[in-house]
Formats: C-alpha cells, structure tokens, sequence
C-alpha cells in the first residue's frame, strides 16, 4: 500500500520536475519519433503497403457484417489508426474495424434501430465513443485487471463460436439469398429454407472467390517463392489475394452487367473523399442502452489487442504497457467516433501481417491510414460493382481461421471445470447470442472458482522418512503418530469454506480416540476472513472441552499479522509452530 | 467422485433393505420417539408452556410487522411446528413466524398488493409456499453449501441493520400516527413531519409497554431469584412479561373505551376457530416476482436456523444434519402455506428460551403447536382491545437485541474487506431495502474474495539456518543464492491472476543478472487451471530462451495429477522437486 502511494506521489512530483519525460510515458511517441531513422522509415512503409493491400476489403467486408455502409469501414482505419500510433506501445499492432467487434457491434445496435437507417449510424458511432470512454476510464482508474477475469477457454470459445456465426452470417451473400437471424439455429433454417432462392450467377461468383482466397491464403506464396520470388514480394503477393478477387469480379460484373439481368447484389455507391467529422449521440437511454455491449467490445477487444501485442513484443524483446494500451484504444475509438467510424479494435490476423511484413514502429500504423484515406478518396467509384458475395467471401476466409478447435480438444483433456465454462459460452453465443454468450462464460467460470475453493481440499499428513517434510498419507509413505493428527487444508480459509474445515476435523476426531492434540498446517492458507476466524474459534473451543490441544503450523506472514489484530490471541491456547516439523518435534516430547 | 457414487448408490439399496432405516433418516421423529420417557416428556411440556407464551404476542405483532392480519401469525405458529417435529434434527429448535422474515416479507410483497387486500394474503401465503419448496429443492439438489456463499459479516450486518428498520418502522404505532415507507430516511422524516399528530394516550401505553418489556427483559429473573422463587418459575414469570403487558393494557382499553374517544388503535376483530386450509396461487407471473425473495428468505431463514441449531446441539453433544434441515423447514414452510400462514423459520431467541427451559425433543415444538391452537381457539376474543402499540413495543424490544455493535466493531479492527461487505449491507438495508442489501453484500463479499485472489501475494523465500524450511526473505533471517531464485505464490493459480505471476517472474529476473534458475515453491497452490498452465509454459518458454532453468517445487498430489493429464510435462525442461528443500540442495550442487 504504502509504496503503491509513494510511486503515485512521485510520478506527481515527477511530472512537475520532468515534463518531456512524463510527456513520453503518456504519448510514447516523443520517446522513440526523435531517433527514427531512414531504415525503420522504409520498413514501416513496406509493413503499410502490405497491410493497406490487406484492410482495404476487410474494411469494406467487416462494416458489411456490422450492418453498415461500407465507407464506414474506410474511415474506421483512418484516423484511429493515428491516434494509436500517438499513444499505443506496441511496434506491431495494427488497429482497425475487427471481425468479432463488427458483430458484436452488430448484435447490440441491431436491437436498437433498423440496419440501414441514420438511427443505425448514429448508434454504431456512438458505441465507439462510449467504448473509447470505457477504455479511457479504466486506464485512468487503473481497472485494466477487469480484463483478467476473462479466463483463456472463455475467450477462446467466445471467438471461435463468433467466427462460426459470422460465417454462417455470410452464408445469404454467397448464395443471394435473403435471411434473418443472429442465433445459429435461425440462420442455418433460414438458409435450408431459401435455398430454392439461390441466385446461381451470385452462387458461382461467391464460390469462386472463396474457393481463390483459401488457395492464395495457403498455397500462393510457397509457390512464388518456389518460381523464386524474393520473400517480401511472395508475401506482398499473396497478400493481395482479395485484392485480386475484387478487381476480377468488379470487372466480371461491369462486362456482363451481371447486376441488371442476373440480380447479382453489388455494394453500390459509396461517397468518395475524406471522412466526415462527427459527433456521438447525447441520448442518455441510448449510452443506458450502449452500455453493457460497450463494456463487454472493450474487453474483449483489450484482451485479444494486449495479447497479440505481448506476443509480438516478446519475439523482439521489447515491452508493451498494458495500462497505456488502454489509453491507446480509447484513443483510437474515440478517434472513430469523431470521423464516422465505429468500434475499432486491434486485429490479430492483421498485427501478425505488420510484424512479419517489418513494421518496426507505430509509424507504420500511420502510414497505413493515409494510404486507407488515399482509397477512400480516389478508389470508391470503383468498388460500386463490387458483388457482396466477394466480400462475404472475404469474411468467410479470414474468420475460418479464428475457430480454434485443438484448444477446445486441450482444454477438455485437462480441466473439466475450464472445458464447462468454454462449452457455454460456445453454446450460448451460437445459440442465444454474443453478449449473452461472454457474460455466461464469464459468470460460470467465477462461479466454478468460488465453488471449488467453497470445498477444499484437505489432507491428513505424515512425515516423509528422512526429511523434515509432510505429505498426504494417501500419497506418500509416511511417519504418523495416533496421538497427533496433522491436518493440511489447500485453501484460503474464508466463508465459503469454513463450515466444510470444521466438519473435516470433527469427523477425523470422532475417529482417533487417543488423539492428543491436533495440528493444523496452513503453507496454503493465504487469508482467514472474519467468518474463517470465528469457525477457528468455535473448532479451537471445541477441541479444548474435549480435552484435545489445537495448534496451528506454517501461517504465513500476512495471515499471523491478521491474527494478532484480532483478539484470537487472547482465547487460544494452543501454539502457532514456525514449521509442520518442529510442531511435531515439539509435541512428541511433550506427549 | 468415486466415493460419493458408491454412497449414493448404498443408500438405494440400504433403502431397500433396511425401510425403517431409511425412514428415520427423512424423519428422525421414528429414531427417538420409541424410546420417548417420561421424564422427556415431562420436560418438552414445561418448555412448550413457556415458548407458547413467548410466542402468542410475537405471532400476532410479526404478523402486523408483515402486514397480515394478526391471526395468520397464529396460524404460521401451529402446523409448521408439527411439521418441523416430524422432519428436524434439531432438539431445541423453535421454528414460527421471526423478526427479519415478516420484513422481508412485508418487503416483498408490499411491491405486489396492498396491505390488507386479499391479493396480499394470496402473496404471502404463495411465497410461503415458495420458499418451502426452495428448501426442499436445496435439500434434494444438494444445494445447502450455497449458504455458505453468505458470510458471517454479511448476515451478521443484514440482521443488525434488520433489526434497526424494524423497530424504526414500528415507532408510528408507539406514537399514534400514520407513516409510509420502507427505508430509515424516509420512516425517520415521515415520523418528523407527523410528530404534531401524536396520539398522546397511545403514547403513554406505548412508552409504558416499552419500558416495562425492557424490565421484565433484563431485571425481573434476577429480583424473583432474589426473593426465592425456583428458577423455573422465575423464568416462566419473567417470559410472561409480554402476556402481561396484553392483560394490563386490554384491561385498561375496555376499562377506559380508550379505543373509543381516546383513539387509541386496537388489533380489533380476530376469528376464533381452527386454522383455514389454504392454497397458494398457481400464476405463473407471481411467481416470477416472489422468486428471488423466497430465495433469499429461505437461505437467510436456513443460515440462522442451522447456526442456532449447531450451537445448541454442540452443548449438549448432539449433532444436527444441515440438509436434513433444509427439508424440515421446507415442509414447515409448506405447511404453513396449507394452514393460511406465512413464511416462517427457526427464531434465535425463542430456539434459546425452549433449550434453557429443558426441552429434549422436537416434541416440545409439537405441544407448543397446540398450546398455539388453543389460544387460536379460545383467546382471540380477548385480543381484540389490544392496542397496537403493545405490540409494537414487543416487537422493539425483542428486535433491540438483533443489532450486534460489537459483531461491527470486531470486525472492522479484524479485516477491512469484511467490514466493507458488512457495511455495504448495512447501508443499503437502511437505505435502499432489505432484498438490495443482502444482495450487494453478497455481491461484494465475492467481488472482494476475486479480487483478492487475482492480486496473490508472492514471497522471495531463502532457508531458515538449521532447517529445511524456508520463509520469506522479507519476513526472516534466510540463507540465499544469487544463482538461485526461490519463488512462492500463495495463491492457487487461475485465470484473475495468471498474468500477475508471469509479471512478478519477469520482473524479478531483470533484478538479478547472475540468475541460473528459478524455482516456483507451489505449498499453496491448489489449482493450476487452463488459463495459468498457458502462462506457466509462457513463463518457461521464455526463461528457457532467457537461458535460465525453470523449476517447480512441493506441487500437491492432485496438482501434479492434472499437470499430467496435460501437454506440459512434455514440453518442461525443468524439474518438479518434492521439497524446495531437495530443490536447493540439487540446484546448489549442479552449479
């Protein structure tokens, strides 16, 4: 406590002394802009090229799946990209309009306005604004611990189950077909149930591009490199994938007319030029309404971005702040809100593509949005005849990649209680929904926690021959004394498991009658809560009218400081042993 | 698993085999009652007379603290009794209408129907009903450790400030004046504004009444021991106390016509007669609305019971069977749901005043149950000049000795984490409402046992000289090696602070350039689950390119079990010793 107050003070006191200093911890851009140098400068430019070639589509696909314009995703890789490249601490991470964030964007406005409408707009811009609020509060109250309670199988169930749904979202593009649903269950009966409805021309162009992209996603760029391409230009290459997809069926489209005579559904206009400035909704029933799913986008979004991040930094060495990090997309997001995007996030696919690609600062991040604002401006009239099904397509390939079935296989082979919270949450979202889906796995894994430490584990333990050391006796080979029980509990002592410590050791009393004293070992015991203390009390008093001494051994620092602010101390007769065996040692001789 | 299988399946069998067996485990009734003595029975009469005098005036003033009729308390007072003889564990348990129930019910329902509707009769009788097969469904289910769930603080601070709103919402009727509302703001300022309206002949009995109670309370017992009475008789008259506050005061009401010119409120008309058969409503919205409250009276009424009952029985070497319990007040709740009654549980003083007088068996509550009867059938003509103020003053001064200041005080010097849940709770009762605040102090307590364990506190440890034990550097005088880091996290590793691990590893590194190995010390880790296995191979992925060893040490039986179920061991390079001990001593010799 006292040192946490005293780095608060300095950091004050610091910022007073040191502004530049205190400048770079807020915005790590004046920490590493005035070495940049002509090698890194071309590297990130590289890393831009590449990852514009790769967001450009996805920008257009992911504001499709979040029931929005499809320049709303240009202008969601624009300027948040910026203003992550001023704040952020990762080299690598590339932010943006994200496949699980569009739909959770999509689920939680769609219940609010029809997609479509201004209403829809407003609401999407809107939720960025207050997902920006969210990150920027928890970084200034320091609540990015928050993010620790979702446990590894939740997230990991949470996105694979998303990239089911969203791709069975995109199924209707594909086929030309139109169905309702957000539930798993209401898309796939939707479809069975339209199929007679399929637009073969759309079918076959959807097809095709699926079929395109999977080949250059996996199979490109060892062949250019085995025609003995330079590994930047196979990469780039491959990259392009969806790019080419595009060109080919704009052009496929504009030849044949497919969106008159063959009903071919195309994107449309989209208005060139920069973004628009604009301004959340003050409707405080709406932000009531928004609030929950912006808290939940942030989350998730903080996870997936901080951890891509982590890993990446550790490839090189380098450091990421996660309390900053928080900073940085809050940043972004409100960045979004203010031009006309919507909640933005840092991208796994994408960030690896930066890094691979030789992105060395944020600056590449920069470098990108200006060549999405060089699309936006100069490049929308061509993506008017661009069908939807490519673009679905587009979804289709880059989500595939999110459903990790060997960890659900991992998480089964090693823990039950994990593989629960994961299938629920995998449940629920396919079948209820997204939201409803994170806050379930979330609630059952806590709730598995607290259930398990309500029943500890207890041992009864001996002394290993030869050493000074106390295991199970169900486990080990060990040295007993019927007059002395010695009784180890795994876990903290508080309400939740105080009752089940006093059963246990009036049970084993019942069953040893020449016991003479009892011994509780604590290594395990990290805190005895107010409840804890009185169960300690009652078994203490207990033992005390049947004539048995109780001691305790191994109490930790913190929980002896506890006890003797209590008046524990002033009832107890028994002893508190420093180790298991000098308890023992001592009570031997005594007996 | 195994084990808990095999008894379930004996007892199919056992039940097969020996029926009677069976039986008196569902109904312990057919345990003690052949061999029932005289001298038993002798005693459960005497205690039945004196919980039957106690209990009369507290039946028909809970029962107006409900906002029910004065008879429904009569009627919560017969059957249920019955009910609990056949099916409790508990020899001295006294179960009926109590305090912090009848406002808990006044609470719930008062938000459904208006006070004196039938419609609020149905409710009441519905969440009876309710409530009972809660408890039995816990008892079934096997639910009973989810009282565990609310803390000593918690319950302890709900009943206090319980007890607090209780005796505030019953000063209108010591004054004669009419007030609404549910919160200590709002009965507090309602009684202020009205104070001009004070009734100051209801003041007088009230004020009397009060004063009176409080001295047969505390002062009586000891004055007729003093002048020689038997203990017994001393006790019986002292707890006659109430009857005589209703003698005096309907005497002096008919006297007087003091409900006539002097408006003095009376209790008024109360059908004579055997309790009605009733039945609780089928809606299915209802329902809805009386769920939570009957699962919250129901784990509060089964808290309190079960820990009167365990100190009970612990005096004189009984045992009571907790999920036994949750059937007995289940059908006691059920039944007083037939017999037009309201939710009822074990009440603290009364249990007391029946063990102190000497009662041996659940019998005793079933001759209580027809001393009840009797004044349901013969005396209710006489209560109708009671005033209500007699009551009322029952009611202060029997929920005066709920509130446990020094319960508060304990445990704000104890744990700060403790007090905040209690005050939480004591705070929102006063202020908000009685359902609110048992659930945030529930709430709270959790969300402070989590955050607690998701900021684990981690120890450098060194060996004690002499010993093979080893303690904290912090804390003790310890030998250490600059080449070897011990480590000890006391705290079962898990997805809220898995992260917290990875960081104190990695910080601690930095720290120390001569570093060969690290040994993480595991006595109190209980559980590794998925999230925390991820970061155990981060950390030892990254140690391992760091050039430094990575060890564990005192890893418990089933930790080690399910360490093997995974994929780690196959990816370790480090060892797992069976003591840090053995560790250091290997470690130290290798470099």
């Amino acid at each position: 406590m006292d040192g946490k107050t005293a780095s608060r003070h300095s950091q004050v006191t610091f910022w007073k002394a040191k502004p530049l200093k205190f400048l770079k911890s807020v915005m790590p851009i004046f920490g590493w802009a005035p070495t940049y140098s002509k090698t890194e400068a071309q590297n990130d430019l590289v890393a831009a090229l590449i990852v514009t070639i790769m967001l450009v589509p996805q920008s257009l696909a992911y504001a499709m799946l979040a029931g929005l314009p499809p320049q709303v995703g240009l202008y969601a890789s624009i300027l948040p990209l910026i203003a992550y490249a001023l704040f952020g601490t990762s080299r690598a991470l590339a932010v943006g309009p994200v496949a699980v964030a569009s739909l959770m964007t999509a689920a939680a406005i769609s219940q609010i306005a029809a997609p479509g409408s201004p209403e829809y707009l407003t609401a999407a811009i809107t939720l960025a604004f207050l997902s920006g609020l969210v990150l920027v509060a928890m970084s200034v109250l320091r609540l990015g611990f928050m993010a620790n309670f979702l446990s590894h199988p939740v997230i990991s169930g949470f996105i694979s189950a998303s990239g089911v749904l969203i791709a069975a979202s995109q199924l209707k593009h594909i086929l030309g077909i139109k169905v309702e649903g957000d539930t798993l269950p209401h898309l796939l009966g939707g479809i069975f149930g339209s199929l007679g409805q399929t637009n073969p021309i759309t079918l076959a162009i959807g097809v095709s591009a699926t079929a395109f992209l999977f080949w250059t996603r996996k199979r490109l760029k060892p062949i250019l490199l085995a025609r003995g391409l330079k590994p930047r230009m196979a990469d780039l290459l491959a990259k392009a994938g969806p790019v080419a997809a595009i060109v080919v069926s704009v052009l496929l489209v504009v030849a044949f007319g497919l969106s008159g005579w063959a009903g071919v559904k195309i994107v449309g206009d989209i208005p060139a030029g920069f973004p628009p400035f604009s301004l959340p909704s003050f409707d405080l029933s709406l932000w009531q309404q928004l609030l929950l799913p912006a808290v939940l986008i942030s989350l998730v979004g903080f996870v997936e971005s901080v951890s891509v991040a982590q890993t990446l930094a550790a490839k090189r060495r380098q450091r990421i702040v996660p309390n900053q990090e928080l900073t940085a997309l809050g940043a972004s997001n409100i960045a979004s809100a203010l031009s006309g995007g919507y909640p933005v996030t840092g991208g796994f696919a994408r960030s690896v593509v930066n890094f691979d690609a030789g992105a060395e600062t944020p600056l590449a991040g920069a470098y990108t949005a200006v060549g999405i604002l060089a699309a936006t401006v100069f490049l929308t009239p061509l993506f008017r005849f661009l069908p939807q099904a490519v673009l679905a397509a587009t979804i289709i390939v880059a989500v595939l990649s999110l459903v990790d079935l060997a960890a659900i296989k991992r998480t089964w082979s090693y823990s039950k209680p994990d593989f629960a919270a994961m299938a629920a949450t995998i449940l629920v979202v396919l079948l209820v929904g997204v939201e409803p889906g994170i806050s379930v796995g979330v609630g059952l894994s806590l709730a598995l926690f607290l259930w398990r430490t309500s029943r500890p584990h207890i041992a009864i333990v001996g002394q290993i021959p030869g050493t000074e050391h106390f295991r199970n006796v169900e486990r080990h080979a060990v040295i007993t004394d019927p007059r002395i029980l010695s009784i180890r509990v795994d876990e903290s002592l508080y309400f939740a498991n105080a009752r089940a410590l006093e059963d246990a050791i009036y049970n084993h009393i019942a069953d040893q009658p020449q016991l003479r004293d009892v011994v509780l070992m604590c290594p395990a015991v990290n805190v005895i809560d107010a409840s804890a203390l009185e169960s300690l009390e009652a078994i203490a008093h207990r033992l005390d009218s049947a004539g048995i001494g109780f001691h305790l051994s191994e109490v930790k620092g913190p929980v002896t400081d506890a006890l003797k602010r209590s008046d524990f101390m002033d009832h107890f007769k028994g002893r508190i042993f420093l180790s298991q065996y000098e308890a023992i040692s001592t009570l031997t001789v005594k007996a």
